[in-house]
């Protein structure tokens, strides 16, 4: 029996949690995992959670559930901040991770955790969930079988409008100190499904936007904005395919669109995230009168997520690869 | 701490008990319930799924779970025909009861149930799913809000392809026994969509069809088909609204289809739940050259299910009415 | 060279006429038409229109048409009423005739108007439009190819929202003077496509509805409205297959809408009039997993309309068969 | 009565050839023209196109239609590398032109038939026709009434697959001496729209892709492709306005996509004229729970195409501007 921890319970917490209680029911060939320990800031928070989340304890102090031998598997899922320091103490207290995405605020960071998963041995999975999605699995299995031929072109684009409103006041992501703005804000997401479908990114051109100059602040007046809403790559993947990756944060009306067109030499495939349960297949194969896209509905005989997913989550780990 | 009995553990027990364990999680400000015994067919698969499904105990016998005196609210999955019986057994033993659907394979049978409920004053519902939607209950306010002024017409479909392979062999739903065939089969969910958003049927006119007159059966012959996948209905609402109800079980393409067209003397909303995350809403209020269908994708904001939802489930309870 | 006629320039009159001052550029193997003689209610209404529409001559008497020895062929767009006289003359006189639809008020007339198609020998065509349209001619040649099987349901609907508002007031269409309402002021269209589609309906039960009781009249008060704005018809045709039909001039929201859905056992097809340049094709051959309806854009491999259409238009001449 | 002179009858001449003939049917209000005189490469060819196309004359030199007194304005339907001397001829002579895109194969060449047009004081209008689609008109109305606020990112792709097979032999739009490829062979059409709705471009950065290195010859070898297929452009508007065009001539799957996403301070506006009679428009106005994007049907209330256009078309002409 597996036992878990989880350090963190805001809204990816609750989402992990979720998941932990419902492996049991789900999956009736894995053994049902154990609840054991769950981490956050002070003990009475933590103590509660444990309660809502069906842990058998709760801590204040997160390195009590690193420590604690009972626990086989850590769920990090605190802000970005923390995930080098806990993930490494995790890994070299022999411990499995799931680390909520983005991996870390600094490259060296990253490269830290990607060295200590290595040297652990242990399985080491960041948790993109998209690239998890049946349509997406499906849409790489088709890929691989190239039954659109040989891929030539990908477009990918993400848009939402969490930032879209220009009477909104300034707040922390306006700021550089949090990074470019849309660009790593959110096209971790678009990225994890390339380098899942396709592979690395070999070069890029990119052009960063602010859609609003500045912004109202509490005091009455209006600062700069330092971040960019939206940004724009041209790019060569390794593999040899082009492509570009539009992502726009302010883009009012798109509420969680990930599109992605691809276009190869005997077909191409569409997928948007907005309706996550369908994706659209052209096939030259088709009788010429008849060819047109086809709209596939996502059902079980599709890629199954788990257990037998062939393609390891985007990964740093010793476990994966690609 | 509500105490959770579970009897019946195919396919919905096994929905059922994947939201008992979520409750803690999901609802913070609902006490966690206490997942404490699973009725099914013999002890040692009754103990094996409450091993898999968090129960503290199971039983082989259905009476256990009804008399345990730590239990105070029973699931009931079990198949239609032992419905009444146990159904009647758990609210007699004053526990609270959610029964899935269909109620009853007679109008007897369901009348009964209605009867115990009345008598019992404990909550009882009938699991119908597809009401609960976030788009339905949104929509159900905008027909009282009367954002579409007066609703005059309803269509309803509900196509699915489970049966339309005519290569396929005569089984159990072919046989007279099973009922009328799609009319019954599955034509409860929209009627259940049609009791919740206009109220109850006055009149109706019914075609009923067979696709396929025979079929194989596995002795190497054919057999006469007894049922009908296909049913078509003009109807009356019993509050003046005209509509059409059509169903077909035999509709290649279709795998989830509730198509809902609701056209009323400002506008009109139209669902599909083949993409049940949106609906469209066109209004006359909006500038002539401006009008068109609003694809609305559900969000936060949009009706909550549970527990603030203003109408009861589908209601034979004497907690439901509407 | 063909010798034109027209008698009526309304909307379909001009329709007519840009038609015929197109057929020399758009079919250089026809020989170009010559457009020799208008006819409307008056002289001067009449020269006016023949030199906006090119025509050679214009008359106040429709009968000089009819009589003109340089005529071959008349288009008859004048309102219904008039067709049987006038259709019945310009055959008698040994001109073919394309008359527009609806072909008479009464059945009497339309039976004469047919008698004298036969009798004449002449070509003699009714204007249904809607079964030229190269998406409609194409699923035609799909379903004799049995592309889809045997098909055993076909649900036909066609909506708009032209008397829609409630505000508007009485007028001739609500007069029971002018007929049923939708069944016979629009249904003639989707049964024109049923008719090339599938062949003639056999049985029919209708349901026929009046969404608004009365209206605003000009002189203050209000009429009681005598037409039916919704008619909804279970219909079982000829050759076996069943199906709905379901019409609604007051859907707001729906400007040009016929949706038809045509299941078979092998696939189904749809088509919407609102997107006339498309049709979707499931298909039972396609793999399992990539099956799912196919959008095809038409285009100039599919069906062309003009002259090698197989099936002829909606017919009562003695050209005509099916 | 304006006399019309056509020189070319290839494709677009044919279409002029159905415009001008249509005109006096179609606009009552607008003088029927005179179709005078028709210039083809050969006596034969144009008498025998002149009567097919309803002109009065025809002749082998294209000059003599020029020096035509009779001819007003005359449509310039030849292969682009004639546009420049016959351009300038038409408008030297005093006439006034309606030349095809694209303007002309050099720049020097479409700078000189600039200047003649100032010159010349007449009407000289490019046929960008996709310009005045009423949808696009409209478009630009609502951008103009800033009903999506402050526009700050535009999107366009423009997707075809006449050139995607693999197989297909090299031909002449894969050598260098036909241009660059997609970006000018029919990137001139997505550019024309945000011409006209945005005004002009200030700076580009763009990426071309060749999907197929080389293809067959009719001599059994392979040639080396020259051209691009795919172009991806980052892009910054003299109005400040970024955003980004993608072009792809072998995009299986794309039979006439030019789809459009503006982005504004208060909504956004989509457009695909795959379905070229509809766009979508997403309004903050709205209230938030029905918030959407509204398909709009194109009907007559929409910008009339002619001739109250307020904006000229694609414009180097001395009467146009913007």
């Amino acid at each position: 029996m597996v036992g878990v921890g989880l350090i963190g319970t805001g809204f990816m917490g609750k989402c992990h949690a979720i998941a932990w209680n419902a492996v049991g029911t789900v999956f009736p060939d894995v053994d049902k995992p154990r609840l054991v320990h769950l981490g956050e800031v002070n003990d009475d928070l933590a103590r509660r959670k444990a309660g809502e989340f069906g842990f058998a304890r709760g801590s204040g102090d997160w390195r009590a559930v690193v420590n604690d031998t009972e626990v086989d598997v850590v769920s990090l899922t605190t802000p970005n901040q923390f995930h080098p320091e806990m993930a490494i103490a995790i890994l070299e207290a022999g411990k499995h991770l799931w680390c909520e995405k983005p991996m870390a605020p600094s490259f060296a960071g990253a490269e830290a955790m990607a060295e200590a998963a290595k040297k652990s041995g242990k399985a080491a999975v960041l948790g993109y969930n998209y690239i998890q999605n049946p349509a997406i699995r499906h849409i790489g299995a088709l890929l691989e079988e190239k039954i659109i031929g040989d891929v030539n072109l990908v477009r990918i684009e993400m848009d939402e409008d969490f930032m879209a409103d220009p009477e909104a006041r300034f707040f922390w992501k306006h700021e550089a100190a949090s990074g470019y703005g849309a660009l790593d804000d959110f096209a971790v997401h678009p990225l994890s499904l390339i380098k899942v479908l396709f592979g690395r990114v070999a070069r890029v051109m990119c052009d960063m936007v602010k859609p609003y100059a500045d912004r109202k602040v509490a005091s009455g007046g209006r600062r700069a904005v330092e971040t960019y809403d939206i940004a724009s790559v041209l790019m060569h993947l390794e593999n040899g395919v082009a492509g570009t990756l539009l992502v726009n944060r302010s883009a009012w009306g798109r509420k969680g669109r990930i599109a992605i067109q691809i276009f190869g030499s005997k077909g191409s495939i569409l997928y948007d995230q907005e309706r996550m349960n369908e994706f659209q297949l052209y096939l030259t194969a088709d009788r010429p009168t008849e060819q047109g896209y086809r709209t596939i509905l996502v059902a079980p005989h599709h890629k199954p997520m788990i257990p037998s997913c062939r393609r390891p989550a985007m990964g740093w780990a010793s476990t994966t690869s690609r």
